[in-house]
């Protein structure tokens, strides 16, 4: 059981909606965001430009000066993807601490359909972090997210495929390393809410359905390039595929039932 | 086949990566965004705050004042979410043309194994929209506006739900209007692309099996609420639930196979 460390409250990312659905536990936000496999990035792309930007990218929390610690250890968030050459150069001229950026995940778990449409909603995981991004310089830390990051697209998949990357390949790669000043997440899980005017209607009870549909990510069977010469689909492949459909369904349809404490969803 | 409407390029949407999957047509970029149950928006919360939010909100495209309008012609988009106050408040006092926020949907349709970490990607659709929200004001507009989000979490479901909302909850409920300025959207999908110097390695291919896992979204079967009392499922929602199956995974498998124009992609 032990200690269970926490983000600090601050303005930023205090939730002031559905207060009993928010979490700033480290191991439920880390979880999110590693197990989802695109993160929305927005950053302030400077005084000329009013509106903020924001960009998909794939990454992970992990810690290159400690390798071995937890997910509800701190951590940083390492982040590669379709980065435009403004969140790099911004990233690589930022002074101080970094480019402060949000990162945000969000998973929907299912459609929670009620009698009214106030009372709609969806069972959802979503984070969010705040922080200050830099660019990584290091050659033996690109390697640690380089690798990090390739297996949170496919378990054991950077020693399954063609590494080490050559010199080329790591002066193209651009990582960025983000230090997280604080983070939040907000979980809902559950049934139907609706209100006693309606569900001490019958008229209204009796004709409209109530329930959830519940929603998931499904990972289809592997479809081998025309290039292709390895002749099986290899194991950790088909487990990997295997395992996230089981993980999947089944946390969206345990969530219509349940409603855990926090800490014990994942 | 007549005119097609592209978003102005500007500094803000303008793609520099990856080019060639870049899209500014109307219809791509709000067919993304239609179809996808969060969207992610992005503020700014002010100059005591250095970091950008981002809210995970449910919304849609659509013209109140030409409510035929098609999903090529020149739409606002409507958002309904877990709205802190925060967002609400900076639109309300936001003056002039109101609060600038960015609205970014982004889906996964497949992973790409290629033989080095360096090719791996996703097939992936994703939208970005720049604009200037306000809250929205007029009953009419409201109704209208939450009509358009509950039946873009299931189809039909607004008039099969107890409506209208009573005035308790026509005050309670708050939808942003974002004026689009512009808009970019960016298509990958097809299969492994790797580089000579590996497709020509025998050791390499003959160790590293290539090619594409198909990733969709599933629909579960509805689970009745304990206080459901109408017995059977309806068919709209049984429907909504097949054809959503089929039109995802079909649209994730042939992704692996296909480059199609962008326009023939919706």
């Amino acid at each position: 059981m032990g200690r269970t460390l926490t983000y600090p409250k601050r303005s930023s990312n205090t939730v002031n909606r559905y207060k009993h659905r928010a979490t700033y536990d480290l191991k439920a936000i880390h979880t999110i965001v590693n197990s989802s496999q695109v993160l929305h990035v927005s950053f302030s792309p400077g005084p000329s430009d009013p509106f903020p930007a924001i960009l998909p990218m794939i990454g992970q929390m992990g810690s290159f000066d400690y390798p071995s610690a937890g997910i509800d250890e701190p951590l940083d968030c390492y982040l590669h993807g379709y980065v435009s050459s403004r969140i790099m150069n911004l990233a690589r001229d930022s002074e101080g601490d970094g480019l402060p950026i949000c990162v945000a995940a969000s998973r929907v778990d299912g459609l929670i359909l009620s009698l009214t449409p106030n009372s709609h909603s969806y069972n959802y995981r979503s984070a969010v972090l705040h922080g200050y991004a830099k660019l990584v310089t290091g050659e033996a830390e690109k390697l640690y997210a380089m690798e990090l990051i390739t297996n949170s697209v496919l378990s054991d998949r950077w020693e399954h495929s063609r590494v080490p990357p050559d010199s080329a390949e790591m002066s193209s790669t651009v990582i960025l390393k983000v230090k997280v000043v604080d983070g939040s997440g907000k979980i809902r899980d559950g049934g139907v809410s609706d209100e006693k005017k309606d569900t001490t209607n019958d008229e209204v009870t009796s004709r409209v359905w109530t329930g959830v549909v519940p929603v998931w990510e499904t990972f289809g069977e592997p479809v081998p390039s025309p290039e292709n010469k390895v002749t099986e689909v290899p194991d950790y492949i088909t487990r990997f595929v295997a395992d996230k459909n089981n993980q999947n369904r089944r946390y969206a349809q345990e969530a219509v039932h349940m409603t855990l404490p926090l800490e014990e969803q994942h």
